[in-house]
């Protein structure tokens, strides 16, 4: 009976203070190892409680609903290879900088390493990707360990959203009997402290006016900067940028996911079509930079880094304030950290307002010009991925999220989703670029941000359809487009297609699913596209619904490539021609 | 052109010697970084090449290979998180000691930690689950790189298999360009030797004439003795200890994975019904050991582990080829590592052939009298899932896997399935005890060893849906039995089902699929079974079948619960009766 005492303070304690750090959601996969803490996080009320039976769907939705709130989630599984299956999403959570709270429940020490049945090695089990590791204490009743639970807890909400956020895993040991006493009266009081055990107060980075100085002095030298915008979230910071890259007159080279490319902001400097001008040799002869200034994660791309790598010449400036090494060409040379809205700020005042000269102007020539260019993909008849994302602006609702996956979808983005004055959030899994858990990050963004429209190809739907559970199980409301041209559509563009022998086999690998029937099963609402006026008539259709709702449309991998290559070529050759008219 | 060359002869060394230490079969998940390794794999005419699109499944479906021909599989992805999908089966390989050559493709050096795509820390990647970790040398066309690349190929085949057996990790840092070239005629030519690199010979751990001397003089000691045999898979093992036991006069406890419940081995010693009658006290009371010979895994009855516990008094030796400890209970008295067939084997001489006791029958009297009154379960009209399990033996065809899920079906086959002279193996997934890839490894055996039966639950069904997918893509033949009691049967036998408040949200969590859709895309034959002639009908139609064919059960989880409780309280009274009349 004390032992139930001890186990149930213990965990009460945790809990109550999970809820003071902040956190409201936990994603909870059944098991019974970790029945102590799921009973008693199910009582708190102010905690909602997901269940997710797939750890490595409960994982990704637990990422996607701290990436769309910014705040840290928890997410608790039994022991044994139920904590492995979070691995995925974990290693997502630690390279995408999104502040998560792994509870892992495990057996006591005298039960390890002994052929235990569901015992498995859980010590750094996640190894270096997460930030910080914590064994548990077996629950004890005194004071002591109620600080050090609490401690523990309000420690690991922090850590984990510190920059750079990232997740965090506490291993908690449990002795059976494992079910906690939930008639207590008292469960959740506080008895020390009534608002929280410890709070933390986090500083952001900050250069001092020396270091500031000196870099505005460097800046007032370099006549063709350039800002160059990855993926950050941060408050304030599209306001801070746009306002400094107005003061140097820079271009802001703005990925999609640097949420620069819609909203109310000013779009004078935003350039959104480098992915196809910076195809051209012309093009980046007329526009090589001396400085580069970075903000936020690699740009998706390939074009751009590869612009980058030419202008090994210029300076390269990196702002992180997450002091990490974001450079994958080695071309870096300062390295600020500090925080990056914070930056914006602050140097301004250490830098003259420039005025608008022939470089800037450039930029924005072409880049408009590309835009025009880029709109004979509206003239495709048939259905097709690229026309799809340019059609986004028009026909999205206000506020939407687009949440798009990896491979062809979020470089169909780049190429085509153009600037917008719509209140458009973009959304990814790009700390490490999977295919996998997608529907899953979705569905938890969606919990959060509404509407919420997912855009993923086949292989990626196929590859969390499991995801799919949380949607039947809590209603939650989402519309998917699902690419489906039949295997992985990246492949076409990558040397291998050039070795037709095993393609198909190795790289195509078409799986010929008819998921409808898997749309079925999760009560989604279900349209096979067959035109663009069918597209468009569910689309709007599919606004209306609450729940699942999955459009597919179907397209042909080599039609695909034949049409974003004649496409670049074509826009190609105009901006040669642009160009070399303005040397005539 | 050099690098293409280096990286061909080095990748080309590598899958050549591969083969060589006998490897037949990589699963391969389609990616970039891994594109030269799987080209080259495709080329070869001894390699059996298959596809997996998720690696969370397509390692446990190299697992299912490895674990039903008892020889290393290889396993490959590209990098970032589809290697951290292959962690939940790396664990499970692990801990019921299976042998994987995890491949693994990884960025080059420069590429690490810098924010390049798909980029993730790859070094020591599965942590203390793997028995070796190599980070691999860069290509070069030396012919000292060439010896590097064979050895550890032939190194890491021969430690995957080596006691215990394991998976091994060798991550490829690869550059670009990412295609071989297979046009060289001499691709797979040995250079220098002409049947593989290196051959390794690995002895067996042997005990010398003086230990088996002492251990021969105590078992002499001895009266009162039972051989406990769990998870076991070694080639005359079974002739071995049946051997032994009759030598000793001591029974067999035979776990359902010892494969000592079906055979044409004698089965006079054989007790097959422990997990009934040993929740008996008086049962219990009669049959106290003072030594306890175990070989294999912890069987997976809780009844014995508990008698096991409540015999501390008893010597409990523990026999181990893989030099483990397996002892969950901290009851050994004795560990030997040393061959298990080799030690039943040459133990013969050093103790006297004994003849028949009390004690002897009185396990076999308890044995056959609870099997007797077990075949109650056949009266039960409703679809149960104890019945099931009990109409096997008649039903399954000569030669038959049965592949059962954790939970409730391996505990469902424990109770109810009994020994048999057919030629039944029974496999399941215990290293770890996971709900997750079930699907998968017993797909993966059904290439090995056909026909294939599948028994799982609703949970874990689910939970590797996915797995189907190389049923339908490679058109494999597997029978799956799905008995759906919506939800977690396991937890209504634990404590926490007398919490009713959140009993159904976070333990009963009921997914109320119908499944039907699914193995409709997955292009499988479905029957939902209405009664128990409509299941004979159908599992006697199923035999015909080839591809996948799905029967699901219907049960409720309350009536299965009374259903195991009423039986087993019946038995336990008729126990005690037969007890009790024994000392009148």
């Amino acid at each position: 009976m004390s032992n139930q005492e001890a186990l149930t303070s213990y965990i009460a304690a945790f809990v109550s203070e999970l809820v003071h750090t902040g956190i409201r959601d936990v994603v909870v996969s059944p098991g019974s190892r970790s029945t102590p803490m799921a009973m008693v996080m199910a009582e708190h009320p102010d905690l909602r409680v997901h269940i997710n039976v797939d750890e490595r769907s409960a994982a990704f939705f637990g990422l996607g609903m701290a990436k769309a709130s910014g705040q840290p989630v928890a997410i608790l599984c039994t022991s044994g290879t139920a904590a492995a299956n979070y691995f995925p999403a974990i290693v997502e959570a630690h390279y995408s900088r999104v502040p998560l709270v792994v509870l892992t429940a495990d057996r006591p020490h005298e039960l390890r390493d002994v052929g235990a049945p569901q015992a498995i090695d859980q010590i750094h089990l996640y190894g270096h990707h997460v930030k910080w590791f914590v064994e548990m204490a077996l629950p004890e009743e005194t004071e002591e360990q109620q600080r050090y639970v609490r401690t523990v807890c309000a420690r690991a909400a922090t850590t984990a959203l510190a920059a750079p956020a990232g997740p965090v895993h506490l291993n908690f040991p449990f002795r059976e009997p494992l079910v906690p006493n939930l008639e207590r009266e008292d469960l959740f009081q506080v008895s020390e402290r009534e608002n929280g055990y410890v709070m933390i107060d986090r500083g952001i980075p900050t250069l001092a006016s020396q270091q500031l100085e000196r870099i505005g002095n460097h800046l007032s030298n370099y006549s063709r900067g350039i800002i160059v915008c990855g993926s950050i979230e941060q408050d304030g910071f599209i306001e801070a940028v746009t306002t400094l890259a107005n003061h140097l007159k820079f271009p802001i080279i703005a990925d999609p996911l640097s949420q620069l490319r819609s909203g109310t902001h000013d779009g004078t400097n935003i350039i959104d079509t480098y992915d196809t001008f910076l195809r051209n040799e012309d093009a980046k002869d007329a526009l090589k930079p001396d400085v580069i200034i970075r903000f936020g994660a690699m740009p998706v791309s390939k074009a751009l880094t590869i612009f980058l790598k030419e202008n090994k010449q210029a300076d390269q400036w990196v702002i992180d304030s997450g002091s990490g090494w974001r450079d994958p060409s080695l071309l870096s040379s300062l390295m600020l950290y500090c925080g990056e809205k914070e930056f914006c700020q602050s140097i301004l005042e250490y830098v003259e307002k420039k005025s608008e000269d022939d470089y800037l102007i450039k930029w924005r020539e072409l880049n408009s010009f590309t835009k025009t260019c880029l709109k004979k993909i509206r003239d495709v008849n048939q259905l097709s991925e690229g026309k799809l994302f340019h059609m986004l602006p028009d026909i999205l609702p206000e506020g939407a999220t687009v949440f798009v996956g990896n491979s062809m979808p979020i470089r169909d983005l780049d190429t085509f989703f153009h600037f917008n004055h719509n209140s458009i959030k973009i959304m990814a899994n790009r700390g490490a670029n999977g295919i996998d858990g997608t529907i899953s990050t979705a569905l938890g963004a969606s919990t959060v941000l509404q509407p919420l429209y997912l855009i993923v190809g086949d292989l990626t739907f196929f590859h969390d359809l499991n995801g799919l559970m949380a949607a039947k199980l809590y209603d939650l409301n989402i519309k998917i487009i699902v690419i489906n041209n039949n295997g992985g559509g990246i492949f076409s563009f990558l040397p291998q297609a050039g070795y037709p022998k095993n393609f198909e086999k190795l790289f195509g690998t078409p799986l010929d699913l008819q998921f409808e029937h898997a749309i079925k099963m999760y009560n989604g609402s279900y349209d096979l596209i067959t035109d663009w006026e069918h597209f468009t008539s569910s689309f709007q259709q599919n606004m209306e619904n609450v729940g699942l709702s999955v459009m597919e449309i179907t397209t042909i991998r080599d039609i695909n490539l034949k049409e974003h290559r004649d496409l670049w070529n074509y826009v190609s050759q105009e901006i040669s021609r642009l160009l070399k008219g303005d040397r005539a």
